[in-house]
């Protein structure tokens, strides 16, 4: 076992009717005026964000509206968002969304703080030291961005899908209503289990540990549970248990619990899919299903005991080269693009793709084991 | 799964050479003076104490000592803690040692800020509402008191074992270093796993949620590290990284996170126990592992499907019987004693154990279920 510090504080409200919860939260952390964030007019139609207000007025929490945060979400609407946080004087951020809308919820709780471009926190030129409280009530689960100090942000110039990582952007309180998911589209249900999945095996495939027991017994059983309830979830997305079990993992998955104790690792899956969604703003979880397979595919000899495990425990196979076939198969099974071509994706724009995951890869330190090269190779295994 | 809150802000700094991080988390939490709780001159031989002394120096925190906590602590111990706090005006409590040190100082910082006797809070007639921050360098793990809000004190007038729970009791910062319990006696280290196991059995036992996958999974993952772990230890008790699993299991398997969303449950095993170690002043672990053999008995019928699961998953046994006699077979392979007379408690003190037990149970609402007469029935099983 590696040291490691472990500090979650964030306060998890979760299940069936919670959303009222959140005005009296806020109210009791401190906080009387809040930027609310969110995304496009889902939250609307499936009455969530009635219910948000709701609460907001009940506990006397005066609130700012700031909608219109998209996917793959833009550095440009952060800029706003701290703008519009200044111009109002709020004293608290509210994300309500996924990962998308907490990330940008994040960024805007730093950038209101500082003098400093915001951006800078993303190419790690500056180091966030305030940031406003963060509070969230989640409609897709995927990110663990409800319970992590993580944000990834896209910066329109040069297609830039970069990320910060701060103890001071873990939210205060988030609230998980597994029935929000209820009307979650398959393909985004599916999309998700993948990121919850690729955010769990960066850790499990990439560490230095020889001995992580308790980490890869936590991950088995956390993949098992997203694969079975994804499976659930297909057939009747209004299965709540099935929700609930995904929501928990999804969350437990990268919150730092199942990296614990396993030393520093990288992201390079995550590293590569970024440019994909950076470049063809295609969903993130699409672009892992692509990116995940053909990486592990590329590290097949170097990591083969590590996938013999993983396909013991989660897959019931026997060998590396099954567990490589298994996921893949998975993916496909629930929808999930494993191909460039499938995402319509030209084969010609590898080497720009590769060039684009090589600036993240020189940002995060990840320069030593991948180069252009051997990114576009990677790459080359998703045609 | 059960709707659910799950706060566990401690800071957990893990790993070896990190108890010099204390006196600097205490300053940094804003901390100027504190009452050092620990218990015997264990930690003074294994050096413990001087390297927390030059950590606080260094940080110049001030402190006045307040050692002599017993395992299985005393209330007029607290009391005393209390009236030291006070006189010394201390702003926080630094406790050095396993649970009994932990739990002591959790008394002692609901104590110093409350007008009420510091016993009505375990008897539920009050309420913790202040409590001075708490810090931990443990060194003997079991409880994982370092990472919840409970706290367990034996009040010598009636020889009653009772708990209180708060939020407000939860460390602040617990330093977890697994070289700390290189020298605890092979005797403890079997005890203590006894504990842990306990600890998460009560609510894999006694839980109402029909759909556990995730919960079910992380019990069988920590039971078999803390299983591993115990066998390594006894025949090698400075192996690191047994000692570094089982620490973390430890924490991991009371702080929450196994029980998170499976509704109330109650601690029926840890009810009985009570009663031994108040009355005979036994180990806790020596206790639990007397009690919790005896209960699955008692219970074999009704619980049939979860001990199934249990022996599948922990022991590769097929049946519920072979499960209650596998864990039976392994505390006594550990070394714990699994009935009343190797604990030298006459079997004819059965009602008066029962009767101390029963007291409990009200004071828990576990009286439903738990009589004095079932309890004594229970007890008779560990002859």
């Amino acid at each position: 076992m590696k040291n490691f510090v472990f500090e979650v504080p964030t306060k998890i409200v979760f299940g069936q009717s919670t959303i009222g919860k959140i005005g009296g939260e806020i109210k009791s952390s401190g906080c009387r005026k809040i930027l609310f964030v969110y995304g496009m007019d889902s939250i609307k139609d499936n009455g969530v964000y009635n219910k948000v207000v709701a609460s907001l007025q009940e506990a006397c929490v005066d609130f700012t509206d700031f909608g219109s945060v998209r996917s793959n979400p833009l550095l440009s609407r952060v800029y706003q968002g701290i703008e519009a946080a200044r111009n109002e004087g709020v004293d608290g951020i509210l994300a309500v969304g996924g990962g998308s809308v907490i990330d940008s919820a994040k960024a805007i709780a730093a950038g209101v703080k500082s003098d400093c471009d915001v951006w800078d926190f993303f190419t790690y030129k500056a180091t966030v030291e305030r940031a406003l409280p963060l509070f969230c009530v989640l409609t897709v689960s995927a990110s663990a961005s409800e319970m992590n100090g993580a944000a990834v942000i896209t910066n329109e110039d040069g297609a830039r899908k970069f990320s910060v990582r701060s103890p001071l952007l873990v939210p205060r309180v988030s609230i998980l209503d597994p029935s929000t998911l209820f009307t979650l589209a398959p393909s985004y249900t599916a999309y998700s289990a993948v990121d919850v999945i690729t955010h769990m095996l960066e850790a499990y495939f990439n560490n230095s540990e020889s001995n992580s027991i308790i980490q890869d017994g936590f991950v088995h059983t956390l993949m098992k549970t997203v694969i079975s309830s994804t499976n659930t979830l297909l057939d009747n997305p209004y299965d709540y248990n099935a929700r609930a079990n995904f929501m928990w993992s999804a969350t437990l998955g990268f919150n730092g619990l199942t990296s614990a104790g396993l030393g520093p690792f990288g992201f390079p899956a995550h590293m590569i899919e970024h440019s994909l969604s950076a470049l063809y703003d295609i969903a993130h979880g699409a672009g892992l299903a692509i990116v995940l397979p053909a990486w592990m595919e590329y590290y097949l000899v170097e990591k083969e005991n590590r996938y013999q495990l993983l396909g013991k425990e989660v897959f019931g196979v026997a060998s590396a080269r099954n567990c490589v076939d298994a996921m893949k198969g998975w993916f496909n099974e629930i929808g999930a693009p494993t191909t460039l071509r499938e995402a319509n994706i030209p084969f010609e724009d590898i080497p720009k793709i590769a060039a684009n995951a090589y600036e993240l890869a020189k940002v995060w330190g990840l320069n030593k084991n991948y180069t252009a090269d051997n990114i576009a190779a990677i790459l080359a295994l998703a045609k």
